[in-house]
C-alpha cells in the first residue's frame, strides 16, 4: 500500500520515482492523509489494507503520513479496538505489518524512531505513542525532493527540530559533557544553515544537513542517559489539536513561556547553552539567560517565525483556560520537577 | 562459549558476575585470548566451539577478546578456510555465530560496530575485516568494570578514540556542519573528562562518559556522508605487528606525522579543528595549524601518552624501512589523495 497525503507528491515527481521503482509490485493506493494525521482516516486506511490483503505499506511524503503509516501497520494486525495503541502509548502492540518510508519533509524525525502522534477528530484530541514495532523497514531522504516544498515548511522543520534537540537537552542533568555537546553541535548547526535555507534557489548541501539533523535530533541519540522534559510540546500538541496551528508554530510560541517560568530548575543548562550556542558570557546570570532567550526567538523571527498567540489570531486568554483546563481534568502536571502545574501553565499561557 | 583474555575478568570481579548471570546456562570456556588477538588463537576456539556445539558466544573483556569473537563467530559456520575472512576483508562471511559483549575497556568501539582487527603471528600481519554478521547481538557496559583498568589501558581507551574520530573527521569534505560538530563534540568531550580520568580515585561520571564517547566514536554516526582517511591506523597497525606496541601509542606517535606531511589538503578542516577544539585564532593559518598540531600532542603528552617512536626504544630510522617495504611490498599508498606513497611515509617515518 502507498500512502501519501495531499498530492504534492503527484506535482514534485516523486509519485512517478516511486510508481517506477514499483513497477513489479501490485500497489494498492491511498492519498488524502492529512496533516495531524486523524485516527479516523488511519481506520479507513486499515479497512482497505485488509480488503486488499497489503502485504507492506510505502509512506511517501512528511512525518503526518509518515506516522499514520506507523499507526496503520500496527493498526492492521491488531484485534481489539485499535484506539487502545493511542491509549497505552503503544504499549498493547504486539506485531505490525512491516513499512517504509520516502520522507520529503525534514523535521518530525520519525523516519528514524519507534513514535508518532495521531489525531483524533471527533474530540480535538493529539496523542503520541512508541513502539518497537513501529520502526521503519527503511527510510529513503533525498534532499532534492525538498526542493518545492513551501517556505513555511522549511521554516517549520528547522524549528521544529531546533525544539526537538531543546527537548532533550535542556535539562538539569550536570554529567552529560558528551550528550550536551552533541546536542548543541545539531542546534549550532541549525544556526549555521538557516540563512542558506531561506534562499529561494534552494542549495543542495543545506538541504542535506537540514534532513540529517531532523533525523539526528530524534533517533535516540542525544536522548541517551538524559532526563527529557517534553513539555513544550505537550502544550503544543494542544494548541495545535484546539485551534489547528502547524506543530512547529505552537513549539515556537511556547518554548520561551517554558523558559521564563521553569529557568531555576534549567539554570545551569541555559547558561551553558547561552555560551555555547550563543557565545554569550558575562558576571550576571539571569541577564546571560534572559539574553539567551531572546536570541532563540530572534533567531525563530529572522527565519520568519512568529512567536506569540496574536500573531495567530489566538487569543491568549482564551487559549490559556482551554488548555489548562485540559490539563486539569486529565490530572496532567508538567515539568521534571512535576512544577508546571494547570494553573502555572494558564498564567504562562496567558502572556503567550 | 564464554570468551575472555588474561584473567582479568577473575580478579575484577566480572567473572563471577557473569558465571552468576549465566547460572542456568551450559558454558564453555575459552581464556587466554591475547591483545591484538591472533588468528592462531582464534582456531583453537573455532576448533572447540565446533566440537562443543556452542550455540552462541559471549565476549567478556576488552576490543581484543571482541574482535576475536567476531573472528570465531564467522569462521565457525564458515566452510573453507577461514584466513579467506580476513583476505576478503570480510566479504566472504555469509553467516555468522550469535554473540554479544561485556565490554570492560573502552576504546575500540567495537561494541557498536560491525568491524574486527587481527592479528598472525606467524607473518606478523595485522589486518581489519567488516562484515554486517559481525554486529554483536547486544553489548553491556558498565562504567565500574572499568575502576580496576591499569592507568595505560584508561590512556589508551583516551587516545584510541580520540584518534578514531580524528580519522573521520579531519579530512577535507566542505559541507558535513553536522558530522564535523558531531565528531569535535567528542574530541571536546574527551579532553574535559581527561584530568578526573587522570585521578586514581575513579569517578563514575568520567568513566560513563569515556564509555559512551569511545562507542559513540566508532559506531559510524560521524562517519556517515564524510570522507574517511584511516592512513594514521594502517600505518600504526604495521608499527604494532612489527614492535608490539599498544594500539593507541602507535597511533599517537603517527597521527602528527600525518598531519605535518598531508596539511596542505587537510588545510580546511585543520583551521575549523583548532578554532573549534583548541579555540586557536589568528591570521597566519600556518601558524594557526602549528598550534593545533602542537596542541594535540601536548595533550596527549599530559596524559603521560608519549609519541615519538624512539620513547618506545624503536629506532625510527629501521622503523621507517620496515614499514615502508611492506607498503612497497603489497603496492599500498595512503591518503585520501592517495599522496602518501611508501616512499614518502618512510621520510616521514624517520622524523617520528
Amino acid at each position: 500500500m502507498l500512502l501519501y497525503g495531499g498530492g504534492s507528491i503527484k506535482n514534485n515527481g516523486v509519485y512517478d520515482q516511486v510508481i517506477e521503482a514499483l513497477n513489479d509490485h501490485t500497489i494498492v493506493e491511498f492519498g488524502g492523509i492529512e496533516v495531524n494525521p486523524l485516527y479516523e482516516t488511519c481506520m479507513d486506511a486499515v479497512k482497505l489494507a485488509k480488503k486488499e490483503h497489503v502485504t507492506f505499506l510505502l509512506s511517501v511524503g512528511g512525518g503526518s503520513v509518515l506516522d499514520a503509516t506507523k499507526f496503520i501497520a500496527c493498526a492492521i494486525p491488531y484485534e481489539n479496538d485499535p484506539w487502545e495503541i493511542i491509549t497505552t502509548s503503544g504499549a498493547c502492540v504486539e506485531n505490525a505489518l512491516p513499512f517504509g518510508d520516502v520522507l520529503t519533509l525534514p523535521a518530525t524525525g520519525s523516519e528514524m524512531n519507534p513514535n508518532a502522534v495521531i489525531s483524533r477528530a471527533s474530540t480535538k484530541e493529539k496523542f503520541a505513542f512508541s513502539s518497537p514495532y513501529a520502526y521503519p523497514v527503511f527510510s529513503i531522504l533525498d534532499p532534492k525532493t525538498t526542493y518545492t516544498l513551501p517556505r513555511r515548511q522549511i521554516i517549520n522543520g528547522i524549528v521544529d527540530t531546533y525544539i526537538h534537540v531543546i527537548e532533550q537537552y535542556l535539562n538539569d542533568d550536570l554529567n552529560t559533557s558528551l550528550q550536551d555537546r552533541q546536542a548543541t553541535a545539531i542546534l549550532s548547526t541549525l544556526i549555521e544553515i538557516a540563512p542558506k535555507l531561506m534562499d529561494s534557489k534552494p542549495d543542495y548541501d543545506s538541504r542535506a544537513t537540514l534532513m540529517w539533523a531532523a533525523t539526528s535530533a530524534l533517533n535516540g541519540l542525544i536522548a541517551c542517559g538524559v532526563t527529557q522534559d517534553w513539555s513544550t510540546h505537550m502544550i503544543g500538541h494542544e494548541l495545535t489539536a484546539l485551534y489547528g496551528i502547524d506543530h512547529a508554530q505552537s513549539l515556537a510560541i511556547v518554548l520561551p513561556a517554558i523558559w521564563e517560568t521553569d529557568k531555576e530548575n534549567k539554570k545551569e543548562k541555559l547558561l551553558q547553552y547561552a555560551e555555547r550556542v550563543w557565545t554569550i558570557t558575562g558576571n550576571d546570570n539571569d541577564e546571560i539567560i534572559e539574553k539567551a532567550i531572546e536570541s532563540t526567538v530572534q533567531f525563530f523571527n529572522s527565519i520568519g517565525m512568529k512567536t506569540h498567540l496574536s500573531d495567530y489570531t489566538i487569543d491568549a486568554k482564551e487559549a490559556a483556560q482551554r488548555v489548562s483546563d485540559r490539563f486539569r481534568i486529565r490530572g496532567v502536571v508538567l515539568g521534571v520537577h512535576k512544577n508546571l502545574t494547570p494553573d502555572i501553565i494558564q498564567t504562562m499561557l496567558e502572556k503567550c
